[in-house]
């Protein structure tokens, strides 16, 4: 302590103390919230992604009558050769449907179609005719044992080529044997258009639904620019 | 011909004929537009729905080293146990890294992060370093052998349990151990709220990403004003 009084060291710790609490103010608060703000937190194991698809399922029941169901669990799941999956529980009248005809439909609803969409999630095909009390239309599809949805603008036909068990939920992988669409969802290049077909997105969440939003930036390339500073 | 003329039969079959006119009105271009209007467009077998993801998938390579690639082809697939499936060609980089350590983690990155998540799509773990590259953070799950990315807000932590060849791309369904979230895209219900997450949305046909759009409606909510209607 060379020189200096204890008064005199008293004093320039106090101002120390000012300075450090001043240039990094904290209390064990804002200790917490900044642990928070840097870690993850644990939520379980839970089953959610985003987005989710609202695909309405097609398929005839043993009396060839159509019936539809919504799936949010599935997605494409190879490109050769193209093959889509749906993840459907057995206690569904889909499930049956679709073990004896092994053909499916999946016809994608605008948003417009949102009441007649949600209500194929509701009821079940084994007591309601869906397509009557919707006053959708059922299409043979002129290719797979399975009818699709007149009214929603965009629609794969599948053969299913594998069916495979997981629990709750047994996945039924459909080969796309065609995809169809309606002229006016078609862009000027002939491509099916995703901001005319209006296609919703599932929050599995919120148990919602959303529209498309805006265009962010094409795909392959918006990377690019992290690629040329190597 | 037991009665009637020709001239009678010939005109019987000209007044036949205007009243097949005026009953069914139609020359070659209605019938064609008709046609249009009614049916939907053939696009062949192709690998389209909308919406698909954009999962950022990670995991470890031989020596280690954090990886991580773009996958839209995948989504939920059970509900129990919680399942998610991911679809890979056996040529990336990634397909031997999951095959070997059985395990793989999905971090869903904001829209903010298009350059990154997309130049994780462009070029190969086995030749470039895309964490170093692109400044994101690996992160070591604390219950999977895998790696996920700290900058994204919604990551899913998976081992495998089933992998089912399907030719140009393997379907990889992975158990969901834990879903983990950044505080900041917690709602006030404490769970995962879309809009803060603002997950991308791929469009395979324009090759584009794009975000969530506007609130259409609550789920198994929507449909109850076709069904009070029976």
């Amino acid at each position: 302590m060379k020189g200096y009084s204890a008064a005199a060291i008293g004093k320039f710790l106090i101002a120390l103390a000012f300075i450090t609490a001043s240039v990094f103010p904290m209390d064990s608060t804002t200790a917490l919230s900044m642990k928070e703000g840097t870690m993850k937190k644990s939520l379980g194991a839970k089953t959610i992604v985003f987005p989710t698809p609202v695909f309405v399922v097609g398929s005839y029941d043993s009396t060839g009558r159509p019936d539809v169901m919504v799936v949010a669990w599935g997605g494409i799941c190879c490109s050769k050769p193209p093959c889509v999956a749906v993840s459907i529980r057995e206690a569904t009248y889909t499930y049956g449907n679709i073990m004896a005809r092994k053909a499916f439909t999946i016809s994608i609803p605008s948003e417009k179609y949102i009441h007649e969409a949600d209500y194929c999630g509701i009821v079940s095909g084994r007591t309601e005719d869906k397509f009557t009390a919707t006053k959708l239309t059922p299409v043979k599809s002129d290719l797979v044992d399975a009818p699709y949805v007149k009214e929603f603008p965009f629609v794969l036909e599948c053969t299913v080529i594998k069916v495979v068990p997981l629990g709750l939920h047994t996945m039924f992988i459909g080969e796309i044997k065609d995809v169809k669409a309606d002229e006016a969802v078609l862009g000027k290049d002939g491509n099916p258009d995703i901001k005319k077909i209006e296609p919703m997105i599932f929050d599995p969440v919120g148990r919602a639904y959303y529209g498309v939003g805006g265009y962010l930036g094409e795909a392959f390339e918006e990377g690019k620019t992290i690629k040329k500073k190597d």
